[in-house]
């Protein structure tokens, strides 16, 4: 791997700086925001005592994501996708991949006929943005979660393991860990991946931009993610364990 | 007028504490976050070199706002308009009202062929966010205009006189100013009013919700909006004298 | 106030001539063609033995209204929303303003577990087109009523004041009542004013077109505004009267 | 032919008595009201000097219609296409229906580039709307010509020839000329017939409701409608004489 | 009729060579390909044991048709109905058509409280697509029905008489049976005609395109088509034999 | 890697058979029928002489899928999405994926300023659609670019390799090649591959379905995946030596 320094000073295995607001907004059963460089994102959990009609009377939960961008978010303002009147195929790919990834955090059944929407806001883009959704989500899931047993609505934490995730690319022909905007427009492989605190993968998505990418190529950036991944998994418990003094 | 204590001890002419965090993305032309008491929006000015078809080679500019609360915003979670594919009547209604009134503000032929958007994203809501969106709103717009002064992009700025708006309305038979959200939703009439900085009116918008009002009444609420708006406006001035040192 | 001879020979506080045809369409339980000088609306009430989804079970009616103009109703004819797909902002936002305005006219718990439609149908356009809406709706309604009444289907009528509307504003610098379209277009302030039978307001919506106006000049808007809604009443009770031989 | 009386007593072979008010609107450059029986159709002509674009640069103009009901046109309420944001299959057939039968009575080269939007709308509702609205809308259509004409728009009026429709039906097994709503709910065939004053057909639907209909019946159905077209074509030229004094 | 060679060299009674491949797909309860000269539909007959709302709890079932064409069963690439958001006009008239023509060959009581989808999916088109869909469509629904009878469903097979459907027109003064496109597009008149085993007529549509048509012209194209119809129903029934070696 | 038997019969390593019918439709410039066992594709590639906007004037042109499924492709039959008014975001996803996948095929500058939409419609269902699609796809694609070669539109062919797509996933433990439906459906892990004929990753998708992979997984995954692409992009090859006689 060469090394080449990179626009904000950072390692080519080096992740932005991550910092979290615990209970950023007053209703929402849990919620953060979730700054990772420049990029934020506001994460809340909501509950609702109901579940989707393919979920009827089957004793299960179901935890499902939004994901949006406040229009200027980005350099350039966006049209609003509901004065457009629909979603756009990225805003549906990334809030679906955000609901399963959360998915494989849960047991389903333990969290009974219940559905936790966890809202992804972009406040500021400079990549990333999808990940951090992912990783902050988890966060504010986990905050809804302890709640609603210290509540005694549920009886044991349904959590079974954490879910963090990270981009990696290659730019210029080297693996990178964590691009900035900057970076992943001029990437030529782009890769989230989202893993569990033991080390196994929940997803890959790895995409050439209009170019390709090798089996070696493919496990650098596996290894880079799971660094990554592994740092934030940290930040993750960091937080739950002060809010809850554990 | 009656004597009653607020719920949240206020008098009845009392507004509730306003607090603006100036640039608070990094994007836009100007943005602030506006906090009233517990209401906070987003607001941010957008500059395009062009304006709508119906302006088009009239050496004039335009003010457009946009309007929306982030689902968790409020006690009870609300499906995204994005989602539903389109605007509900109130966003519709408070995103023409805060447009027309910022367009009170300035002298479209000074602003020159081009668009200001000021977006108004609340992010947690509790009463008075449309009058938030404006005198916020009021203030991101400013920001953008004094930067192309700066900037050389305007020769002169545009803009020719502050505008604040504020709530007020009869809860219980009493007048009161700057309603939050439980005094909102007991309230028989709901004013909005939008002022200058010379004390005259852009709007006035009153509604008995399934009552009415006297016209004593009015004048009463008249009065406690015009004191109201007298304080948010030197809460711009204060604001904008700060960024740039005048 | 300064004396103008109005395009149509009006003085400032003359509002046009008003018309009635009582039970101008054949299946609606109320309805009445509206003409306020050249322009007129259709206005029916329609009666369904349901309650939305919000008002279930609670004992309580509910009226609702929507408002359109046809195609041709304006001297440019204009796009239908049926075939835009969707409502315009300002579609919405005046039938809001037509139900807010009729809800305040009865007792919903009176008129029991049903749902008042009124429709206002735009024939033809030429200022004020939302509160002849208003003025004729309540006839409409009032026409449902009573037969409802006769009927046996209630056993008192619900309804407890009359509700009409009217627009004042201010063009080159003098208030002026009942604006027709060539007057609105110029107006530097436009209000419309609703009030019940008791001189009571229901509304006020004044707004300053890129304008504004003073707290003096809202008194006279609101003088002659009373003045012209007194009138229209005494117009809606004798078309009651007469229709039901009272 | 059995002989049957029907419900208000017209004899099977003749149509209901057509009133056609022209001029109903003010602004269209054509309009009428035409009542067949109780169905009222208001007919606006409405001129653009544009054509849509798979006609541009070719000298050529074009005829469009449009159809709508009034919501409580009907015995039922029915909800807006407006608010359903989408037109029903119905209307869309039914106004291209009207539009085809238009333009099949007029030289789209000697109308020039110019685009005439019929809009139909139905006030009330009792069967033979669209047969109604084509034949008032080439009345509307027919006065918007001949005006363009006396203003020196056109040089040459472009009608070539009368166009007017009407149904025909079998109802309890007997042929029947113009059917009103509660035969035409009750007929096992449904049948549109369209022709010009030459006795030329433009369109013909026949429409076996869950039904069918021998060729015989089809022949007894086209006298019918020739005699009431014949008759339709008279009123159309009187009203026409009767406007220009021809 | 004057003698001319059409282009593929039929005459002018002549229809398209017709191919039907049954079962053409493995999960629908009937599908057939029907090629109707270089027409080509895939139709599928689905069976749902439910009735739409308005048929509820009366003891019978339903009929629909649904019809698309590929984007590329066209010379030109046409964009999809669910790109656009909407099913145009012609597709919804079409998938009426379809769905009134198969109703009127069943007795739905005997089918029971359920509904059959037809899908008319065009994969290659060259002219008469909805009578293709039509004829076709009806040999998937009766494959559909005589399974139902032989697995239990259905006690009797609740078909009562072949449906299929040809397309008739003048071509250059000269009526024609079976229009492929290329006559299609330059035809002076266009008639669709469906008709029953019993030679009787379950729709007529015809149309001049910009044009005209006599009584004996109708009467000419009607022949054509009763000839073709004739050969249709042939084709029919022997697939039908041949499935079920009846 | 344990050795079961697997529903069809095939080994783990085993990728069910291919067939290709080339020149499927007769409009498109190229088209084929994919079958993969059960599954069947309809592809054809349309050439366009235009650029979208954000391509204008660059020289370059570019690629673009769409996809769908006939609604009774599967085994319950599915609404169209042109009748619920939108795409649902599993197409938006399978289209982006796609149009991704064969822009790594080619070089976009030597394609100039066109567009090539490569329309993937389902006709039948039983797993891998979305990679049948890629690798069908690419062949239709292929024969288009060679059309244009020979008709002199383009001078040089501008594909630079062959892309083909395999799903692989972990059943009951077991990693698998090229899942069928039911194999699919109860996949603990589902990941498509897309790989160019040298042996490099396009893209790879790896999702825990409510699950997670290890690492050493995720290498058997693509080890199988590897295999399959290699014997498909066989395929493709062999029939377009077949086509052009190469």
């Amino acid at each position: 791997m060469t090394h080449i320094k990179r626009e904000d000073g950072r390692e080519n295995f080096e992740k932005r700086p991550v910092k979290i607001t615990r209970n950023y907004t007053m209703y929402a059963e849990g919620s953060v925001l979730i700054e990772v460089g420049n990029t934020k994102v506001i994460c809340t959990a909501s509950v609702n005592e109901k579940v989707p009609p393919f979920l009827k009377n089957q004793g299960k939960g179901w935890i499902t994501a939004e994901y949006s961008m406040l229009p200027r978010a980005t350099d350039e303002r966006n049209m609003r996708e509901a004065a457009k009147g629909k979603l756009t195929g990225r805003t549906m790919e990334i809030q679906r991949l955000i609901g399963r990834a959360l998915r494989a955090s849960i047991d389903l059944e333990k969290l009974g006929e219940r559905t936790i929407t966890v809202d992804c806001d972009v406040i500021q883009a400079d990549g990333g943005t999808r990940t951090a959704s992912i990783t902050g989500g988890y966060i504010a899931l986990s905050l809804a979660m302890e709640r609603l047993v210290r509540m005694g609505t549920l009886k044991e934490n349904p959590l079974t393991s954490n879910i963090a995730a990270i981009s990696v690319g290659i730019v210029n022909g080297v693996p990178m860990l964590d691009l900035k905007y900057t970076e992943d427009s001029s990437a030529e492989v782009d890769m989230n991946v989202i893993m569990n605190c033991k080390g196994e993968f929940v997803e890959v998505q790895g995409t050439g931009e209009e170019s390709t990418y090798t089996r070696e190529e493919l496990n650098k950036m596996l290894e880079l993610a799971e660094k990554g991944i592994k740092e934030l998994i940290e930040v993750q418990e960091q937080e739950i364990r002060e809010e809850f003094s554990l």
